[in-house]
């Protein structure tokens, strides 16, 4: 019997224990909230990841540990690697906790990226404008995540916007630590949803387009209408950051494609929302293969069934009828109560041809007047 | 928050609690068993099906009951059933779990069924053997499953046939009750999975072939290879008897295929066994459209997802790792122990053609070293 540790107790969890049933697996879920929506389907220890008497607790129960939150303390997970085996590796975990060290693997791994500079004082902002150029976006280097700590900086704006960004972020350049970023004026968010093995085995789900609404992902469509090149470029991109780092594990990259040109944005360490589709769309959905991958088993095939789509609901739920009667959409109730922001649940709607995709989501998006977040999906489609 | 509680803690809870974790569902198993493996997934309450402080306590925590056992006692059901909404009636499950009421009900609903009898004495085995002809299979109107509580009386053995029969099973008579059933030399056992909601809506997965070794299934294969014809004729016998018992939920109805007719052999009241192909072969899953059915939303659709064989572990699970490798296969521990007879997993293959799967089939087996469990499976699909 083996019991799988996951730190972090949110829909990630919740759907790796759900997925990783199958494989005869237990699990045991840390979290510091008593209600996390994962404590429904599996075991939850409720205590903070930086309280070593709970991790001694957490450790002794399990026999590999793994995420569904980036930010666990890095030194948390590198006390509990000492105890079990973690994956992905805290020393990945960590880079990749750090977006000044993440542009930096990027660039020194050949990944093109968008221009960058560190931000550790008001008058560094200024120089770092200067290289970076307009727009661009200070951006926390820790802790950040869905567009949250996070300000845009526009040109034509002059001196007022620099203050204003440095008013609301300033502070955090001596404790999470500021970076700025080039704004680049990209005509599509890609993702690679990727995993790595223990053997060094790597695998990619096909190339995903995404759709954000105020920072946070609104929809995933799969496969991602871009031809084939492009995609074999970013899926090199994806193996190379992943034995860079000995990743093992799922994971997601996200790109900016900018004419013909992908652009590195963030690396996501682990099970991802623009993969959440993998569920009912791949042989393999993400979640199996994450656990496969941290167990050391056989890699199961990403290829997909057909064409998906993914619809993220924030805040709340809409009414579920819609979707469990449309043939092809499936319904994802993470369990969660209302918050405004709060990612709640999502659907996904296969379908075998993209015609049929693009009809299920007008309906689907029609009867919950949802037209504006499916809009997109569909243009896309019909696009040809 | 809408609770289900599910009577019966084995492999089918688990898995409708896994399926129906993304509706938003909570669940509660009753089990008498402390290590029943739905607990895994889901909060179980161990006690007695026949303790009423037991039955009140679960009957306090849940909004709607069903059942992963069939042998629940009809009384235990019935008291259930006048404080919350219990799916399938007790009525229902209560005709079924008798066998003799159960083919009365086959008959009396035009259904073809094979000649069968009630016996009650030893006089009466005799008597009814000349009405039924041989072979025949004396079995206990209650309480049997997998080929348990049976006992076949071959031609040409004369008495000391009838008199081992009632040796075994006689003592049975005045207490689950007998019933002596014609044997029929059929060419294949089919099953149809059907599901009906609330409002009388009524789906069914394509029609089935199963294998049985011991009595216990062994393999299944869907859709089985039958004319159109033959699918509608199971499909309507499947309905009527939905209808004429108001069942709500999942169940299936077992045929015997003799030449071009179909002979019902029994209705398992529940999600069946030969119906896990359904959670990744069809579109919905027999778990998840139970669920939908009980709860009176809107059933999903059944429709196939190209072909689709379950092979079953009895006893022991195989090594996994030649299922996890095979692209289009899918594994199943019920996180069980090890015990002769006992179903501790099962895997799925599912492929578009019905080519792949039979070379998946060859490989799978014979790197497991159970050629002879797939053979038949092979063989159907090779004749074209």
């Amino acid at each position: 019997m083996t019991t799988v540790g996951i730190l972090g107790g949110g829909q990630l969890a919740r759907m790796l224990a759900l997925s990783g049933a199958p494989l005869g697996l237990r699990f045991l879920v840390m979290d510091t909230q008593p209600d996390a929506c994962a404590g429904q389907f599996a075991p939850l220890l409720v205590g903070d990841y930086r309280d070593e008497a709970a991790l001694a607790e957490f450790a002794s129960k399990i026999d590999v540990a793994t995420f569904d939150f980036e930010n666990v303390p890095a030194e948390s997970a590198k006390w509990l690697s000492e105890r079990v085996p973690v994956f992905p590796n805290p020393r990945a975990l960590g880079l990749i906790q750090d977006r000044l060290a993440e542009k930096t693997l990027f660039r020194d791994t050949g990944i093109p990226v968008p221009a960058f500079a560190d931000v550790t004082s008001r008058e560094g902002l200024d120089a770092a404008i200067a290289q970076v150029g307009m727009p661009c976006i200070l951006k926390t280097r820790r802790l950040g995540y869905d567009g949250k700590g996070q300000f845009r900086i526009r040109p034509g704006t002059g001196e007022a916007t620099a203050d204003a960004a440095w008013a609301a972020l300033g502070a955090q350049a001596q404790t999470v630590g500021l970076i700025l970023e080039a704004f680049v004026p990209f005509e599509r968010e890609l993702s690679v949803v990727a995993v790595r093995g223990r053997d060094g085995e790597f695998r990619t789900w096909p190339l995903t387009e995404n759709w954000h609404v105020d920072g946070v992902l609104s929809a995933s469509l799969a496969p991602a209408r871009v031809d084939d090149a492009l995609a074999a470029t970013a899926f090199d991109y994806a193996r190379r950051l992943a034995g860079e780092l000995d990743y093992v594990g799922v994971f997601a990259l996200e790109l900016f494609q900018h004419g013909g040109d992908l652009l590195a944005n963030e690396l996501a360490p682990r099970v991802h929302n623009s993969g959440h589709w993998s569920h009912e769309g791949a042989e393999t959905s993400q979640f199996q293969n994450h656990l496969r991958a941290v167990l050391g088993r056989p890699l199961g095939a990403t290829t997909m069934r057909g064409h998906a789509c993914m619809l993220n609901w924030i805040g709340e739920l809409p009414d579920p009828d819609p979707v469990l009667r449309a043939a092809g959409a499936h319904w994802h109730d993470y369990g969660k109560s209302s918050r405004p922001g709060r990612k709640v649940g999502h659907a996904t709607v296969r379908t075998d041809s993209v015609t049929g995709l693009a009809q299920v989501l007008e309906r689907v998006g029609a009867e919950l007047g949802r037209d504006a977040q499916v809009a997109p999906v569909i243009a896309r489609l019909r696009e040809g």
